[in-house]
C-alpha cells in the first residue's frame, strides 16, 4: 500500500467529507482535493472542498463548485475532515470562524508529501518520498475502493504534473510516471490539462513576465543567483495577482548558469515573502528557508522576512546564498 | 515488437553505423541518434552521428563528439547508414558532397514517427502513433539486444521529453510514460536533462523572448491566433540564433484563448518560414502546411512561402487560419 490503512479506513467509512488545503492553492493542492472529491461523489458520498480565497485563474474551469464558507455548526455536518497537501498549520486555509483546534476535535486526517508536516491530525499520512499529494490521493482512492472517474484522473494527473514541473523536477520517479500512464488509461484528459493549466496564460500575465525579465531581473553570486523584486508598481502596471505566480520563478530558474532563483515580494502586511528554487541537490535551499522559520523542499522553499526594504532582503539573502554555494560539496560528476 | 524485425536485424549485424537526422536538429533528433550511438558503442561497435551544422546550445553538453564531415569514400567505411527522425528528403542534413541517392545505394535504414515520411531507405520503420523517434530508438536498442547505458537512457528520455513537451502534448501516451519510467530505472539522469535541456536558457535568449512578447506579439482571428514576425532587427538586437527556437513558439501557444500560434521569419534566401502550432485536434494545422508544400503533425507543422514581405505572409496565413477555425467541427465537450 502507498497510503496507511488507517487513512483508507477513515475514507471507506466516511459519508460526508470536507477537504481543506493550503493558502494560495497550487495544482497539487487542487488536484488532490478535487480529484478525491470526484471519487467520493462518484461513490455516492457527499464531499466538498473548502477554499475561502480565490482560485488561480488556470484552475477555475477544472475545479468547480468550491465551498467558500464554513462555521462550527456546519462543520458538524461532516463526518470526516481532511487536510491535503498542507505542511504547515499556519498555512492551512480556513475561514475566520474555523481554527485548526476545531478540526482536531473532530474526525480529522492529514495527507501530504512535505517533510516536516505539522498538521497533527488524528491520522497523519505524510510520505516525503512521494512526488506529489495528488499521487498519494490517487492511491488513496484506489486503495479505498473508489474507481477514479475520468474527471478524478484528470485532476490527479494535473496535480502530479504541476508539482513535478511536468516530470522534470527531481521529485519525479518511476512510480509517478507509471501512475500517470494509469491515469491516462483511466480517462485523464491531457488536452484539457495542457490547455487549461499550462496553455491558458492570460495576456496580462505574459506582459508581466516579459516586463519582469526585461527590466527587473538581477544577478548575484557571480551569476549563480538570479533574482527579482516584485514591486507593487510592477504588479499594478499589469494588474497581476501574485497568487497566480506558480510558474514565474521558473523564468529565473531556467536561465543558464543559474543555480538558485529567488523572487521577493512585499505582502499586504508589509513583510517580505521570499521564494527560492535550487537546480541542484547539493545546494538545498530548504535548510536556509527553515533557518528563518520558513519551509519547503530541498529544491523549492520559501520564507518570510521582516526587514525595512527590498534592499535589506536582497543583501541578506545574497549573503546566505553565497555561503550555501561556497560551502557545499564538490560538483556532481 | 515496437519496431520492425528487419530494422532490428540490420542493427544486430552492423559493425560501423553512421546516423543522420534532419536540419536544425531538435531534442528528438539528437536524443534518438546519440542515444542509439551510445548503445552501439557500449556493445563494442563503431557509431557516429553526422551533423554538418551547429548543435543548439542546450544540447552541446549532452551530445559530444559530433561527426561534421563526410564524403563518398568515407561513407564506404560504414556498413549501415541510418536516418532517424527525418520525415523529408529535403530536410535530411548532409554535407555538400553527400546526396540521398548515395545513401540509398548503400545499406540505408529509416526510423521515424512522422506521417508522410518520404526517405525511402532500404528498410523503413515509420510509426506515426509513436510519441517520438527517441521512444522508437529506445525500443530498437532493447529489441536489438543492446542494454541502454545510463548515457543512452538519458539521451532517449531527453528526446522523448522534448518531443512531448514534457508529456503535455497530445502525442503523450501511456507507453511513453511507462518507457520514461523504465529509462529512469536504467539510469537516465533527470537532473541533467532538466538542467541542460530545460533550464539552460542563455541570458540573451531570455532577453529575446521578453522583447518578442512585449513588443512583437500580435493577435488575429478574434484572439484565437497569436503570431509574431521575427525580424532581422529583433534577432540582431539579442544576437539570437533561430536554430535555438525550439520553445519560442510555445510562448504564444500558452496564451489563454489562443488556438493557433504562428511564428514567421525570413531565412537567408529571402523566403518566409512559417511555424504553426494548434492547441486542439479539431483545428489541425498539418493539412494547411501541406497545402503549401510544408509538413508536420496535426498540431505542429511548418511551411515556406515565397512572398514579398511579412505583411503578405501574415495576411495570407491569417485568412487561411480564420477559415480553419471557422470551418472545423463543433467544440469538443
Amino acid at each position: 500500500m502507498v497510503v496507511t490503512p488507517e487513512l483508507v479506513e477513515r475514507f471507506r467509512s466516511a459519508k460526508r467529507v470536507l477537504f481543506a488545503t493550503h493558502e494560495r492553492p497550487d495544482g497539487d493542492a487542487l488536484g488532490s482535493t478535487f480529484g478525491m472529491r470526484a471519487c467520493l461523489r462518484a461513490a455516492g458520498k457527499d464531499a466538498e472542498v473548502l477554499i475561502p480565497g480565490e482560485l488561480p485563474h488556470r484552475y477555475r474551469r477544472l475545479c468547480r463548485e468550491v465551498r467558500r464558507e464554513m462555521n462550527a455548526a456546519k462543520l458538524d455536518g461532516f463526518d470526516l475532515i481532511a487536510s491535503f497537501d498542507c505542511a504547515n498549520v499556519a498555512r492551512l486555509s480556513l475561514p475566520a470562524d474555523i481554527t485548526i483546534e476545531m478540526l482536531r476535535q473532530r474526525n480529522f486526517v492529514n495527507l501530504d508529501h512535505h517533510a516536516g508536516n505539522n498538521i497533527e491530525a488524528g491520522v497523519n499520512c505524510v510520505v516525503p518520498t512521494a512526488s506529489s499529494t495528488s499521487f498519494l490521493a490517487s492511491h488513496l482512492a484506489e486503495e479505498s475502493g473508489f474507481t477514479p472517474t475520468a474527471e478524478a484522473a484528470t485532476l490527479f494527473l494535473a496535480g502530479m504534473m504541476t508539482d513535478t514541473g511536468c516530470f522534470r523536477f527531481s521529485n519525479t520517479d518511476p512510480a509517478a510516471l507509471r501512475r500517470a500512464a494509469e491515469l491516462l488509461e483511466a480517462g485523464a484528459n491531457l488536452e484539457t490539462i495542457a490547455n487549461e493549466v499550462f496553455f491558458s496564460k492570460p495576456r496580462n500575465y505574459a506582459a508581466f513576465e516579459a516586463d519582469l525579465m526585461a527590466n527587473y531581473l538581477k544577478f548575484g553570486c557571480g551569476g549563480r543567483l538570479a533574482y527579482a523584486n516584485i514591486t507593487p508598481e510592477l504588479l499594478a502596471a499589469h494588474n497581476f495577482d501574485l497568487r497566480e505566480d506558480e510558474g514565474v520563478i521558473d523564468l529565473l530558474r531556467e536561465l543558464d548558469g543559474v543555480v538558485v532563483a529567488m523572487l521577493v515580494h512585499r505582502n499586504s502586511a508589509g513583510a517580505y515573502k521570499v521564494s527560492l528554487r535550487s537546480k541542484e541537490r547539493r545546494f538545498p535551499v530548504g535548510p536556509l528557508a527553515r533557518s528563518h522559520g520558513g519551509g519547503g523542499h530541498d529544491l523549492a522553499a520559501g520564507l518570510t522576512l521582516h526587514l525595512a526594504d527590498f534592499a535589506e532582503v536582497d543583501a541578506l539573502m545574497e549573503r546566505e546564498i553565497a555561503e550555501l554555494l561556497d560551502n557545499s560539496g564538490p560538483a556532481a560528476q
